[in-house]
């Protein structure tokens, strides 16, 4: 066995290695002075360039040749996987092609944050076409001859196709929209009123965080510009942020990012610093933040819980009851921003995105035709016309650092919350009575155990079929989507 | 010059890693979660593991074999130099001995906290015989069979010689007991009185900060149990820490804190991330932090303006007017802990640990007579005898992290502050105008010209030579303290 402790020595070292790369992005967008970016961009390459050596050290070759996997539990063997994988990727990717994507998504960033503030997609077509190259050539490499976009992603979500999202998300598309225009066609629900002080805010969101079983022993809670929720094991922090008027970005984001942290340290103790200490998928890891989020923080029970609680923290907040609050909570409006969308809509925003990005990388679809393709989908699914590429292709940073292929795990990530809740449903009957207590120790508790605590132990549709007893299918998210909203707007 | 670039190349990034190592170290003291302890040593022995490679990666040899120094400018053989010290040095010490000194400190700083609190010399003695053993097999490692203390020694204050220093101080004991003696004949001044309100302490330590010409866009201040400074070029954060009825605490750690901290930003930009761009030693570095906080902090002229900026902060302070206020802020007292000395009494509690290590080094002393001998020395130069070990022998961490041959750069950074501030006197006369009015610009510029931009450019006594036009001496310390406290206190 000396070979495969060889292996997880290395390996536990590269993993450490990786938190430490982690904590420094978490740095950045927290407590970084400002003067220190240009440095700080020397000092991730440097983290980088060492992590890069190490994934592709031929050691690691080596060792897999010399272990013999029969003599190793399911764990090990999982390790091995994992290890296997990703060596395997490191090197089928030249390291010219992996400077030149880094150099070039640097680069590319940059002209899209100027591109989408002076709402001018030309600027931005030319470099997002050398990303798109690269990252063509990049899928290629990847594939072995198969399919590009696949191979892309199966970096967010391994095992994951295209083909059987395109069933799934297929299946979700005419009904989404149908949910959309019938809600649409009902008076909207009264928002909030007021203003709502920021520190109290900032109080309320840590004692949530608490209450869905974050450990702040474990993790803690800043503001930054963006919501993220970053490391793994013992030192997971979530970041949100909070506007005057609107205490729901605040408390929602919160939940979301709790989502993902619980994810992570909850993962089994003895997975701590190996390549199964961390989430298994993206897709999987976004089941988690919108089960939190969603089928859990937005749910009657919940709402009715925290409505008390918002009442405590801020007095009068413009709505009169827990039934209006819970309107409010689940307000379904025109919008343009995938980040800024609705648990009906939410999904729209991605499919679009999915379909747009796969037509790029098989060339189906030029770039300099991107924008009206945009623009016509947006307008053929959400009803209304897209006036500014800010409100349109240029709103999300992804495609900009590369990041093709991972959209669909946004919406895999729904439909997988839409099974797990349905299966929580039925292994803890009085969730509701719970919920409306404020107490979420059992949800979560089954989440810990049939999910989160494996790490990377099976592989993402493993799991969440293990998980529910059933193969994941996008049935039941329609289902409680219609079911909620049907109730919600008297449909 | 191929070989040189890639010398260069090498050695920014481990720069770069050092700076990323460094920034751990912050996070740990200041934003860490409890839990992650046990994870973060992981991440950091993975770091140090990164680091000792790059450190002994025996291309570096090669390249510097290659490399015709003739070609280069003083900058490059500058280089070149510490390039070599350090590579010289990390390839004498055997990897065992690294590893068994790195096991051994660790578990000994834990033991060492354990038998201070339970004042309990007995208790830590046998793991300090251990930690003194590697340290001096580590000397003799790095000494090519010459003075072992002086390897150590060079750790810290490259060039320096344990018997010059020894000279130096000798000539300081003797004068400062008699100052010491002069001083607490008289009565003692009236000190502050109040309870003064953190925040506000908080908020007038950042504006003194800025004061003394710390750059905040490329800093940040934040609480922590110990103040220190870390990190170099754009991104050198400092803490700093407060107690309710000491105001003083917070501000001169702070100004301390931003000596060093100052030091680190005012580097020459075109060293930063190399060899060259960061402080070129301990006592260098000693002495930027005690002129801020001394001579300049602590002069008549400074804390006359600062006077009116307490009272505008917290209103009555308990001293009536300027002249008592600069006799509150330097108070000579009876104490055992060297931390919480005044400027007259520091440098005899760095004496007495001076000759103590070097004994333990040489075998003069034995550690089971180092507790007798601390408490014997302490009494002869300071008047009183110490009852527990926790105030003695027991008070500092040094040791128990094997820190040997560190001490002396204190005392030696306090003569380097007192022959620049005699040099500084010279170079601007209005100085006192200046201080009176809160205006630092001139005296940090001064610093800044003539001995922080170099960063590692000169060898430490060169540096200080060459900024002073002489030769390190003692005597201008001397004469400042017996002129000052003589004045203070009608010797």
């Amino acid at each position: 066995m000396n070979a495969f402790d060889d292996l997880m020595r290395h390996a536990r070292d590269t993993a450490a290695l990786g938190q430490v790369a982690g904590r420094l992005g978490w740095d950045q967008e927290t407590m970084m002075p400002r003067g220190a970016a240009g440095q700080r961009s020397d000092e991730m390459a440097a983290m980088e360039g060492v992590l890069h050596a190490r994934r592709t050290d031929p050691r690691i070759g080596d060792w897999l040749a010399a272990i013999d996997g029969e003599t190793l539990d399911d764990a090990g063997r999982a390790q091995l996987r994992e290890i296997r994988r990703s060596f395997e990727r490191a090197n089928k990717v030249p390291a010219r092609l992996a400077a030149e994507i880094a150099r070039v998504t640097s680069q590319a960033q940059g002209q899209w944050a100027e591109a989408r503030a002076a709402d001018d997609f030309a600027a931005f077509a030319p470099i997002l076409r050398e990303v798109l190259a690269l990252r063509r050539e990049e899928g290629a490499a990847l594939s072995d001859g198969g399919d590009v976009y696949d191979a892309l992603l199966d970096d967010y979500e391994p095992g994951a196709k295209a083909a059987e999202l395109e069933a799934m998300f297929g299946a979700l598309r005419p009904r989404l929209v149908a949910l959309r225009e019938a809600i649409l066609d009902k008076p909207a629900p009264k928002g909030l009123e007021g203003t709502f002080d920021e520190g109290a805010q900032m109080k309320l969101t840590r004692q949530i965080a608490k209450v869905f079983g974050y450990d702040m022993s474990r993790g803690r809670v800043d503001k930054a510009v963006h919501p993220f929720s970053s490391g793994s094991g013992n030192d997971v922090r979530i970041t949100t942020r909070t506007a005057p008027e609107d205490p729901f970005n605040c408390l929602y984001s919160t939940i979301h990012e709790v989502g993902h942290a619980c994810y992570e340290q909850n993962i089994d103790q003895a997975y701590l610093l190996t390549p199964l200490g961390q989430g298994v998928s993206m897709g999987v890891h976004e089941s988690q933040s919108r089960i939190y989020e969603n089928q859990l923080g937005r749910s009657r029970a919940f709402t009715g819980w925290l409505f008390g609680q918002m009442r405590d923290a801020f007095g009068d907040i413009g709505v009169a009851d827990e039934e209006a609050f819970y309107a409010a909570v689940n307000r379904v409006h025109n919008g343009f921003i995938r980040t800024e969308s609705d648990e009906v809509q939410y999904n729209l925003h991605v499919l679009l995105r999915f379909d747009l990005e796969r037509a790029l990388i098989s060339r189906a679809l030029e770039v300099e035709d991107l924008e009206a393709a945009w623009n016509d989908r947006f307008a053929a699914d959400f009803g209304f016309p897209v006036t500014r590429p800010s409100q349109g292709v240029l709103q999300d940073v992804h495609w900009s650092v590369g990041l093709f292929g991972y959209f669909p795990t946004y919406t895999l990530g729904n439909v997988y919350a839409g099974c797990l809740h349905a299966a929580l449903r039925d292994a803890v009957p009085e969730l509701d009575a719970q919920l409306a207590r404020g107490e979420l120790a059992q949800a979560t508790g089954w989440l810990r155990d049939t999910v989160q605590q494996h790490g990377g132990l099976c592989t993402p549709r493993d799991l969440i079929a293990r998980a529910c007893g059933a193969e994941p299918s996008e049935k039941p998210l329609l289902e409680y989507l219609e079911a909620k909203f049907g109730a919600l707007y008297g449909l």
